[in-house]
């Protein structure tokens, strides 16, 4: 399209208008060689795009030896779990058994932009004896498979791929683009180091930076997992201290990279339940940590434990029955700002509360980010300048949005969520079921992918204009996956919202979309 | 207050306006002797009215066996699942320490009236060892304790209760109020024999049929597993074929009794999860009855079982995965009317769909309701007029209620789910949140037991306009618990809904609510 425009046969706006979204992960990743005759074992879902080959494992410890011995390794999971992030760091692939589009394998992978197949559930793991059964035939740790995670396709052996390249018409195609969209563009990254990956694919800004790994790593989760075993605040305090500095550290590296863009951090928001220590060796380790015996922490994990915990014990909740963990890193947040600050550099942080159901609640952690803010101020002598929000990912929030908007300088769709509550799907769980649903035509498209516009897109349509009504200059904005589907794209552009965030590598998808909503363009919506 | 009336000094209605609905739990259950002053040991969410003493149990055989033996029973147990339930009914009291005023527990001791105490986190229960801990005491089996499920308070030993008098006064009284309320009142059962509990309680009709004990009940449960178990379909028809007279039995009973008034039958709603076999014992016992290896059951478990099943595979998704479950039931319920109405017996039954989100997904449960109709008419020759349904218990089905109601004749508010949706709060999981945010004040009520306005209210607000809009004769209601709490019946009252359902045990309240709607009465609605 680029050449043609310089063979002046068609104008910019005409190569936009014919290039569909979805094309360019074929130029952004690797992509299965057309002429190959793969031995296809079976399909699971398209969660990050790329084609790869490469050595199975079934555990992140196997991939990170393999890894660092030089092999190329697919990570075989039924499902991932925070804790797997260091081996999937590892992985040059990525495959689960279970869990859809937006499972936590899914959004990590497309992350990195490691290519992942999600929901394989047609494979049978064995990850105690390492093997995977699949088209009626056995393979070990260590044997080839390659998978392609812009179809879903998982094959035997090594096929062979084609490299994306980064063209330089590529750039002057994204540079036309740019010109003609409104809509801004922004990256969902969980790591100060990710910004400049974001930044490479276009990001305007950091929309959603989820600080969630600062809690997983390997070195601090035992922290973690002493705060919420506590019973009483003053122990809970005296665990969180030890992790204030790491936090801070994160946020000043983050705020270096970022520069004057802007960045939203989410407080923490993943359910306690994730934290728990499960096997007896964890429990045992926590216990030895924390000064309690195995049974108190066993009792206290069953008290902990949850039967959904995406409907339980996290987001903002976690800052109302724990205050002292949101009030340690907005400590943070403002500590490092002031450092930035005092460096003569320029940072305005904007901190995300996730998961607001009502003004009441939302006032109740304005109270502590204010008070923290006041008392950092007081301390350091430095008053930094912030923006507050909150994600809205419940119905509730979407129908009060109204009252929630009054104190809010900021909100974005968390459509992950939104979309689960919404239709009560859980995002871990319904692969199979949607699969269903697209079978018989009840679903025309899975709704973590492209967001459904009756329902969910009607819940943000409402609450744009509630919050728009009492706060016309507030900034709104969509951080869930759909932030890098064309067809959600063109719907967030209509309904009015300022920026869609995604993750970098669907960063140019997003910017495409954007600019033939503009030119009201439709025809790759479907 | 009926004295007052007889004696000239107040007239009817302001006899009506006297009476805090909240009272009459006091005149229709057993409470705490006033000059008692019993050691108490604790509080958990009042799940269930009423005071009564009893041996502890903590598994459903012992109470069985302590109950035969003719001893009263109090059951305690983390929390309960369906196949509790036999365990359950011989139980006088029950205690969980997990669960909210909506779990398992809570919603069939009110069913049973049976008084309960969820949410009891404060005990350290051992069900292995049969031990209990609570203020530094450790209770054992068969020993007493006392609770009141009215207030939530759990106390040492046997405290003296007085028994409810079911007056004369109390029948005029409650004949007063049904005369000036306007809004219907039906109740919420799960077994035919409820039908005349019911009835004697005021109801109207049966607003909320569970056919889901007909699944859990022991002679049955192994078939329910064989079926989702089985791989295809033509074994699932066989393990279905089996549950066919036993269901038709079973409707047959419940329009025996119920005669000429509306009865809402809601088609199988648990999520699948829930018959999962969980022991070695209970696989083994699956793959004898199904004709499988141990491993192939372990394998298809592990297929099924869901990190969040309450946002699984649930309700009517039931219905389009393994549709001749659905076949099988509404066959049931035809081929029973048909025996019903050649009896020259009068039933026209009210089909109801559990956990719609949106019109395709209703239409492909309508086709399998009209098809098996037609069925069973070519079979019998004889047509059974029916109406047709769904329950409101998700956010996208409010929003998407104006193109469901097309096909709808009515809707029933499904608030529990609804809530649990619309917050995004799970129902089993955070009676210790709500505790928290009670205390903080940002929740003013538990939105289990009082509907959210805001939020929830506001979506069934909206979902009545709509459907009233497209369908102004449309028959609209309330099935979750709320239909029994005061405040929340003023409300459906105020949007115009045409009735309420709740627990049997629990119409009183409602009826008088309805009554002092109508009459403008708020004062009993905080």
């Amino acid at each position: 399209a680029v050449d043609m425009v310089a063979e002046g046969l068609i104008g910019k706006t005409e190569a936009i208008a014919r290039i569909n979204p979805r094309q360019l992960d074929q130029v952004l990743h690797p992509t299965l060689d057309p002429d190959a005759e793969p031995e296809v074992l079976g399909f699971g879902l398209p969660a990050s795009p790329g084609a790869i080959s490469g050595r199975i494992v079934f555990n992140s410890a196997d991939a990170k030896i393999q890894s660092e011995r030089g092999n190329k390794v697919i990570l075989v999971r039924t499902e991932t779990s925070p804790e797997d992030i260091s081996g999937m760091h590892f992985a040059s692939g990525i495959v689960t058994t279970r869990g859809g589009i937006t499972s936590h394998a899914a959004v990590v992978a497309r992350g990195m932009g490691t290519p992942c197949v999600s929901g394989a559930g047609f494979l049978a793991v064995d990850c105690l004896n390492k093997t995977l059964c699949a088209a009626g035939k056995t393979f070990f740790e260590g044997e080839f498979i390659t998978i392609d995670g812009a179809s879903g396709k998982i094959m035997k052996g090594k096929v062979p791929t084609i490299k994306p390249e980064f063209s330089n018409e590529f750039s002057r195609f994204m540079e036309w683009v740019d010109e003609i969209r409104k809509l801004g563009v922004r990256a969902n990254i969980e790591n100060p180091a990710d910004v400049k990956n974001a930044l490479a694919f276009g990001a305007e800004g950091i929309g959603l930076y989820r600080t969630e790994h600062m809690f997983f790593h390997p070195d601090r989760i035992n922290f973690m997992r002493e705060i919420i075993i506590a019973v009483d605040e003053k122990k809970r305090r005296k665990a969180l201290n030890k992790l204030l500095h790491f936090q801070r550290q994160d946020f000043s590296d983050l705020f270096t990279n970022v520069g004057k863009l802007p960045v939203a951090i989410r407080l923490f928001d993943p359910p306690l339940h994730e934290f728990l220590p499960r096997s007896d060796d964890e429990i045992l380790e926590v216990a030895n940590f924390s000064g309690l015996s195995s049974s108190e922490v066993k009792v206290r994990t069953g008290q902990l434990s949850e039967r959904n915990p995406m409907l339980g014990h996290r987001g903002c909740r976690l800052g109302v029955t724990y205050p002292e963990i949101y009030e340690m890193q907005i400590r943070a947040i403002f500590e490092a700002a002031v450092d930035i600050i005092s460096s003569n550099m320029t940072v305005v942080p904007q901190i995300m509360i996730p998961l607001i159901s009502k003004k009441s609640e939302f006032e109740f952690i304005k109270a502590i980010v204010d008070d923290t803010a006041e008392a950092v101020k007081r301390e350091k002598g430095l008053f930094v300048d912030y923006y507050l929000g909150t994600m809205i990912e419940l119905p509730n929030a979407a129908i009060c949005s109204g009252e929630i908007a009054i104190g809010s300088d900021f909100m974005s769709f968390g459509t992950n969520d939104l979309t689960q509550t919404t239709l009560g799907l859980s995002r871990d769980d319904t692969s199979s079921i949607i699969q269903t649903y697209l079978e018989k035509s009840i679903f025309l498209a899975d709704p973590f992918v492209s967001l459904d516009k009756d329902g969910v897109g009607e819940l943000v349509k409402i609450a744009t204009q509630k919050s728009r009504a009492v706060r016309p200059n507030i900034q709104l904005g969509a951080s869930g996956e759909h932030g890098g589907d064309a067809s959600s794209v063109q719907f967030f552009h209509e309904v009015g919202l300022d920026y869609v965030s995604c993750s970098p590598y669907r960063l140019p998808i997003a910017r495409l979309a954007a600019a033939q909503a503009e030119m009201g363009i439709k025809k790759y919506c479907n």
